[in-house]
């Protein structure tokens, strides 16, 4: 049976970045871009004032001057209409341009003018305060024409979505978002307004895979519930494989009724690996199939991921967090694949056994000194309620063993 | 002036939760839920199989019994037809009800069937490693009946969703989502896709804005850009004060053409505080307004709450996050709504001056033994291309100080 990190591998070894699209800026939050942001500018483009004031020769004000000339004034957006001679001044405002002649700004409030009088300004500031520079920023002192502000494959985030307006960009390239469709299978499943009969569960594992599909950053969407019933599920798995990536849950492990991997099969899925040593979620299994009615070159036809994960809730969701993510990622083009995890501290002993690594529920929090990990009171992969409490799994080796408070374990932020 | 803190205080002070709505389950993610959830029945609702296999007396197999009778097989979603008796075996499906009689599941794994023969099943695992209630889930073992499993005043994640829907929660009471409107200002402005004049800039805050906004869970949308003329200005604050919340960006220093605080004042906003002391973006602006055309209870108002943001574009990123931030996690119910920091040592010596607390775009990242922060290479308030490199600002307070490598500072990650 394939380890965690081989199943992982085998993954990433088929699933491929999605083709790149072109968007308006304002949608492209949360999604990668898919070529280099160079600057067209010198930003600032010019040099400018960083306050409201006055702009001045500082050797004017070095030399002991304390009243100036106001010979004009200028806004963001204006020019000035002449430049600083000598023992002059230029009223200016925050982002505007520095007249010729100037090379700092007094603020306003280190100045105040006589009743009456807009002609001249009085300093009232330290001369030795007043340097050449001061208060401007030069033209290119933030970025210079021809840099690299932000390299291809970056995840946007506001800043970015800021930088690249800087830069001109009202459409930006980006990886399309992932389509991605849930499929819940079962007889014992019922619509979560209902009160279940004997046997019977509500169905809580479409909307929770939706909402950690579409927390990943896919556009995700559901495709029912599918009973135990080939023909049924026949027709939803070619649904299925009309998009970018499909997710069943429930129907892989070993009873009679778990039909999905022989109908998946039957579809021409190729299964990739089914059961992986894991707890929980040890029966997912993983393929890949062509795409049904995508636009296919022969040579490069689309692909559409296949996931069975198991049934239980918090297998599902454990294996969502585990395969499914690293897969997303990689076709929205997320470098690296594989989420980073933090590594923490156990804030009380805890006892693990069994003959699979355990991704145990738990609570984890920053410290001064480091993360800090409790894993929450946990009745097992039916248990979906202890997840409530828990912000991440804790991963625990293979092996029975106590662990004492204090040891470091690799943490999964959720 | 006030303090950083204080003015974060003054908005809380007037900022109230918006009124509740209820939404269906799928669109509740990244909510908060306005009214606890309780469980409706014992989770599982019956003694579950937590394997496939066979429900046996556990009796029978520790006294030594090597082949059971099988009389039944129950499927999830079933129940089985008779109990098991002495000597019996009901074949089971993960997930299915543990039939009466029975105590402990075999996995099918640990016996074997002889070739044409259904009916009896060889065991081939250790007796003593079968005791009662071997692989079953107990009614009511993750959540008994009555049970508070969600209080109210969480922000739902996927968890929270696949735990509602096993609730049966199809909808939920959740705090319905701020409508904020941006609107920038200024004659420098050019749209992104033109090539500023001498003196003009692009308008990189409204899309920086609208991601910020967006990213913190509003629903946000873009007023276009004022000119620094009081008429066009005035007809763009009465369209942004039907709104929830309304930032604008620029007009709000000291200058001449800062015409925001006047208009605003002007349209019956009444001002809370201008000036923070805080570098970057000391002249923001704060002020509450009752919405335009809202439907309103005369004793209970709707209100609006505008902020005026300086236009430079780190003041305007770093003041959304330090004060719009919390206003917003108030009015959606968040608590606490001011985002927790986190203690992070600085990675080597760094100088920081002044007679304001800094807040410095920084790269902050965990270690085994907590956070490390390193400042970005940053020009100030208009320099928002070193922000790309940046994913937290780090707190310098006030005064002249080298701070050395190891320093344990306050970080704020985006």
């Amino acid at each position: 049976m394939l380890t965690v990190a081989e199943a992982i591998g085998a993954i990433l070894d088929e699933v491929k970045r999605l083709p790149g699209t072109r968007v308006p800026l304002n949608d492209a939050l949360g999604q990668v871009l898919t070529e280099e942001a160079i600057s067209d500018l010198d930003s600032p483009p010019f040099d400018k004032s960083l306050m409201d004031g006055y702009a001045v020769r500082s050797a004017d004000v070095t030399s002991g001057l304390k009243h100036l000339r106001v010979v004009d004034e200028v806004m963001a957006g204006q020019l000035a209409r002449r430049p600083v001679e000598a023992g002059e001044a230029i009223r200016i405002m925050t982002g505007a341009p520095i007249p010729l002649g100037a090379d700092a700004v007094i603020p306003v409030e280190q100045t105040h003018l006589n009743a009456g009088d807009r002609e001249t300004v009085n300093l009232v500031i330290e001369p030795a305060n007043v340097t050449a520079g001061k208060n401007i920023l030069r033209r290119g002192a933030s970025t210079l024409k021809g840099t690299r502000v932000i390299p291809a494959g970056r995840l946007l985030r506001p800043q970015e979505i800021g930088a690249l307006a800087e830069l001109g960009k009202a459409e930006v390239a980006v990886n399309r978002a992932p389509r991605v469709v849930v499929l819940a299978t079962g007889n014992e499943l019922v619509p979560i307004d209902e009160i279940p009969g004997p046997g019977q569960i509500r169905n809580s594992n479409e909307p929770m895979l939706l909402a950690q599909l579409r927390k990943m950053g896919a556009v995700s969407a559901s495709l029912g519930v599918a009973r135990d019933d080939p023909a049924d599920l026949r027709n939803r798995v070619q649904q299925g494989l009309a998009h970018d990536l499909f997710v069943l849950s429930g129907g892989v492990s070993a009873g009679e009724l778990d039909l999905v991997p022989g109908v998946l099969a039957e579809a021409g899925v190729r299964n990739v690996f089914h059961k992986v040593r894991v707890k929980p979620g040890q029966p997912v299994w993983f393929g890949v199939a062509e795409r049904r009615s995508a636009p296919q070159a022969a040579s490069n036809p689309a692909l559409c991921y296949v996931f069975g994960l198991p049934g239980n809730p918090v297998s599902s969701m454990v294996c969502c967090e585990l395969f499914v993510r690293p897969a997303l990622r990689r076709m929205m083009g997320i470098d690296p694949a594989i989420p980073e995890s933090v590594r923490a501290r156990l804030t009380r002993q805890h006892f693990n056994g069994g003959n699979r690594p355990t991704y145990h529920p738990a609570r984890c929090v920053p410290s001064d000194t480091g993360f800090i990990v409790e894993p929450v009171k946990w009745a097992g992969s039916a248990d979906l309620c202890a997840t409530v409490e828990a912000n991440a799994m804790a991963l625990f080796p293979v092996g029975e063993q106590l662990y004492e408070a204090g040891t470091l374990l690799d943490v999964f932020l959720w």
